[in-house]
């Protein structure tokens, strides 16, 4: 099992697992405040697909600062094989979930000729552009998990 | 470099890549046909994104071909690269292209209590479905790529 940045237990792997956190957290508060999100289904699928992003990155930064003061190998390949089908499950929901959220944010803005909620608009931008943000460190994550499991 | 089913040059990556210019043909001509889905940002990009689809799967749908018919292995390690960004890049396109049209037309179907543009609805649900058929199947393929490439 080869060991390089992001693999398990290694602190860029912790810094990802943060920053997926952060932005799924900051993407659900941005969206949480608004009023009128429950009447969109796909708002409200973003929030509860960032809410498992939350659980699960949190879970794993966990398990990663406990590797690492450990110093601790965590290259079990059963664990390893559960980290990368979680990942890649979490990743595609968060991608499904910010794709259709911005799918109706476009509608709004731009083909329906402007959005009419006001203050709300922009938090909605704002929580899209967060899902995607976690979207993509999840996206690193799980690519490094998937190769550290195929090459090892 | 392991030869398993499924990998380039054989005949499950040959259905595979078929069933994708399938899928992704088939959701063009159901969103194509209908009169209004220029008004829609997220129906062009359905289009634009299967467009690609398309093309990209039956590109490498003929190298199969060709592999299959000379009976010479598509192992070269720099090709593979090539086949695994390029799949990993249509994929991600089309998920986001079939998640973002899906999170209009539950808008219009459930949160807006019923779609107002008469059998047009049925097309539009219908390209929707086959662009998710299409992206399980690139899906599919781009995850064998994938380990073929990391496990070679």
């Amino acid at each position: 099992m080869r060991n390089f940045a992001g693999t398990p237990g290694t602190v860029t792997a912790l810094i990802l697992r943060l920053l997926q956190c952060l932005f799924a957290a900051a993407s659900i508060a941005s969206m949480a405040t608004t009023k009128s999100f429950f009447n969109f289904t796909a708002f409200s699928y973003l929030i509860a697909s960032m809410g498992l992003q939350v659980i699960w990155s949190f879970g794993l930064a966990f398990l990663d600062a406990c590797a690492l003061a450990k110093k601790k190998v965590l290259h079990n390949p059963g664990l390893l094989s559960l980290f990368v089908v979680g990942d890649w499950v979490t990743a595609t929901l968060s991608l499904a979930a910010a794709s259709s959220s911005a799918g109706i944010t476009v509608l709004y803005f731009n083909d329906l000729g402007g959005c009419g909620f006001g203050q709300e608009c922009q938090k909605y931008q704002l929580a899209v552009a967060l899902a995607f943000m976690s979207w993509i460190t999840i996206g690193i994550s799980s690519l490094i998990m998937f190769w550290t499991l195929a090459a090892g």
